[in-house]
């Protein structure tokens, strides 16, 4: 493939980039002690599952919406998830969700904008972008409560 | 255009991501009062200021060598940079030198390996995007800083 052709970022990269952050936020959940991994928090913010939730509420069904062309409602209360297992499945679950769903979105669907859970109007690549901006921001929110815990966090660059 | 021929992703979108991220964090900045800019932290972490001059270390530094092809230190002690007003100096120096340095980069040097800072050996494209994840990482830890401090963050979907 010759350098003019090689395109600058490929879906596959995409892909790549947003499961190495995946991984890296499953290690933070890893990190939290059970309880209070669900009570703890600082500066009157969420603690750290209701953020984890938020992702989940957001990758899956954001992909389904991207995928499906059809309307997806926004949930992130999930209170099925009360134990930390119990969101280290969902998220092994998604892992793979993620992967099938990718393979389903065509080449053209990247570039039309998709009205995400019926609030976000913008082109499918920018609310994928923003999933995994998101989960970053938040993920180094997580980083300050282990601190504050005296847990090391995971190395950030490895993923 | 053809949606075969579109790229799935350019460098000036990757550019445009960037510059909208490091508006955001510019406004970061200017939320934190002087005094706890430069001295305030949760969980024995960095004052937000450090955080900040690590981002300047990075970003124009890691461009250069990346232009250039020759090595450069990372250096992200800036003690010259001593208030908000000198951070956010260095900060609008560096927007336009990084929008002046990006149309010096070849599109087949993306793709090529750099061993940034004489340390970090991948394609620029991926120390690139590790430029950007690294900055909405501490900006998330500077949003909990203001949140501790009483103080309303920026939306983080405003760029």
């Amino acid at each position: 493939m010759s350098n003019e052709a090689k395109p600058f970022f490929t879906s596959e990269e995409l892909l790549e980039n947003w499961q190495g952050h995946r991984r890296l936020t499953r290690r933070v959940i890893e990190a939290f002690p059970e309880k209070e991994l669900f009570e703890f928090s600082v500066g009157g913010m969420r603690p750290f599952a209701e953020m984890v939730k938020e992702f989940l509420a957001i990758a899956v069904p954001g992909l389904t919406q991207i995928v499906n062309d059809a309307d997806v409602k926004f949930d992130e209360h999930l209170s099925e998830l009360k134990t930390k297992q119990d969101l280290l499945n969902a998220w092994d679950k998604q892992t793979d969700e993620i992967n099938e769903l990718w393979q389903k979105i065509k080449p053209e669907r990247f570039h039309e904008e998709v009205n995400l859970f019926g609030e976000y109007k913008f082109p499918a690549i920018q609310n994928i972008q923003y999933f995994i901006d998101n989960e970053i921001h938040h993920r180094g929110q997580g980083f300050v409560y282990l601190r504050v815990l005296g847990i090391e966090p995971p190395f950030f660059w490895e993923r």
